[in-house]
Order: structure tokens, then sequence, then C-alpha cells
């Protein structure tokens, strides 16, 4: 297909494919003619995937290259492309920490491994923190039950893990810590909605 | 307490506790001389909440007045105030848009309420889309499986709902919309960084 088509059926537009491929993102299609290039159905596929991880994530374009790099060129240890990815996604840890006592203590109360090295520990010790500048209870029962709520998610997600090659795995990794976290979320938020908009009198608006 | 001891307690520079009363985020201390004016607890509390929504939730500046707003000028409806909390967080939703299909079908399979004018409405949308965008599995039986744990998750999430008065219930869900999301997600990340560690050989690193 040529860019316009691309552009139409990716609901992008020219200049930004034209974006793309300068930034090294999506490959340049194959030139046909001095100024034609064919565009198929892998390049469509790429620019669904940035499309997704740019706009619908909402994902600076520093860390959409991060999450592509991970995936064209991948590490062949799964527990590093995770952490690398993790490292991608929002929040954004500041500073160079070598404790996090919140953190730690939470994850040696719920069963699960302590690593600093881990990306999700730093991120743990801040959401903790905000918690509890918020005054909202952080403590061990309300901790151990979202824990048993990702816990069960998580061994799910997982468990394909298994049958797929170390190239899809990767992906799969990449791409569901990416994606499948907008999609839980629109649903605890709707359960919210639902559950109060049911509980309550008709609204007054 | 001085404007230095403030910034001490809060871990924030002067300049940044003087921005926020500049921006109408922090109310100024009660003036003792011309010069001097003194901070309290009352005051604390709110530094740290604006920089638990700031600084750890990452949130820009006009969603962290947003949601103040929502706090300190409340509307006696929680289902109104729930909305436009969610509506102050990411992922911002995009164009103005009548029609829902897929989170329509995946809501009513669900057998929750479908409202176009709930907020999580086209932010489920997104999320499905691009989903199917990055080839992830987004049918009925995931859905399914994340909209269970998340309604076990916001069952919890409401019932205390109902022994608080009405300014700390809506303080209670915009902060709990706002700051429980990190810590659910810094929980699913580790727990996947756990069972990946476990089960696969040691790190090459």
């Amino acid at each position: 297909m040529r860019i316009s088509e691309l552009a139409e059926r990716s609901g992008l537009t020219i200049a930004t494919l034209k974006f793309y491929i300068r930034e090294g993102m999506l490959q340049r299609g194959e030139a046909t003619s001095a100024t034609r290039a064919e565009y198929g159905d892998d390049h469509l596929a790429r620019v669904q995937l940035i499309s997704a991880l740019a706009d619908v994530r909402g994902l600076p374009l520093t860390k959409v290259k991060q999450i592509l790099a991970l995936i064209d060129d991948p590490d062949p240890d799964p527990v590093v492309v995770l952490g690398r990815a993790i490292g991608a996604l929002p929040p954004y840890v500041q500073g160079d920490r070598a404790e996090f006592p919140r953190a730690q203590a939470a994850i040696e109360s719920l069963g699960l491994t302590y690593d600093p090295a881990f990306t999700a520990v730093p991120q743990l010790e801040d959401a903790i923190r905000a918690l509890e500048h918020a005054n909202l209870d952080a403590g061990p029962d309300t901790l151990r039950r979202y824990a048993d709520a990702m816990c069960t998610v998580a061994v799910d997600e997982i468990a394909p893990l298994s049958e797929m090659s170390l190239e899809e795995a990767i992906s799969y990794s990449v791409l569901g810590t990416a994606l499948y976290e907008p999609l839980m979320l629109a649903l605890r938020r709707l359960a919210h909605q639902h559950l109060l908009a049911d509980g309550l009198p008709p609204r007054v608006t």
C-alpha cells in the first residue's frame, strides 16, 4: 500500500508516519520509484503498536523507543527485559536510593522476593509513602488485599509464557506490562462507578 | 513553624512552597510580622498531599489543581465527584465520541452498567483497542479475569464509604482512586518479577 493508505488505515497523518520513519521507529517502505514507497501489513502492525504505546498508553516518545528497542533487540534474560520494560513505564522513579524501608517491610510481610534491584521496589516505596501522606490506609491488611488480587492476576498472566518462544515471550512481557495496566485500571474505575451508581439514590445531575 | 521548617519536614524547597502558595494550592501562613508567617500541621498535610499527587503520582499541575478543587469544594453527589476525579487521572481520553463499541460489548458481557457518560468508558474502549493493535488477547475470558480481580478490589474499597461523612467520602474516593492505583501496579509488577525470578534459571547479569 501507499503511505496515504497506511495513514488512512492506521488513523494517523502522513506527517506523523514520516516522523516515525525519521525517528527510526518505523521502517521505510520499499522504494518502487524515486518518489514512491510500498508499505505492507508489517508496517501497519508496527504503526498500530507505536500508536497503542504513544497515543493510548500516553508514553513519551523516548519511552516508546525504549520499549520498541526491548522488542527489536531482545536480551535473552526475560527478568532483565521485564525490569527494563517496567522502567520505561510510569511512575518514573526519582533519585538514586539504596534503601526502601516501606517496600522492604511490605514485601517481606507479603512473602514476595525483596530485591532492591527490581524496578518495582522504588515504585512500591513511593506508592506507600504517597498513601501515608494522603492519610490513606497502607497497613498490612490493606497491602495483603491488593497483593492477593495482583498475585492472582499475575499468575494467570505468566502462565502462557511457558508455551512461547523467547521472542514471543519478550514481546508479550513488554507489551503485556504496558497495555494490560490501562485495561485493569479502567475496569476498576468502572466497577467503582457501577457500585456507587447502584447503591445510591438517583443522580441529581 | 517557619516556612523553612515546613520545607525541611516536607522535603520540598522553599521556592516550591512559595510557588504552591502563588498558585493558590497552599494557603499562606498566618502573618506574624511583615516578613514572617507561621505554618501549622494543616499546611504540612496539604503540602504532603500535593507532593503525593504531583511528585509520586506524577500528575501535571492543572490536574493536581482539579483534584484539590474536588476536595476543597465538593459536589454533594459522590458519583459526579468520582467521575471528575477519574477525568483528572491518566489516561487522558482524546476526542469527542458518542459510541464505544468495544467497551459497550465488554461491559454488557461483564454485567456492569454501560453509561457512555462514565469517564471510564472511553478509557476502557481505548485500552481494548490498544490491546487489539498490539495483538494481545482481549477476548471475553481475559476481560472476565481482569474484571473479577478488579470487582473484588472495588467492593473492598467501596465498603468503608458507608461509615464516612460526605466530606470524608469525597476525599477518600478522589485520593483513593489516584493513589491506590500506583500501589496496585507496583504490586502486580513485583508479582511478575517474583514469579519470573523464581521459575527461571539464575540470572546471567
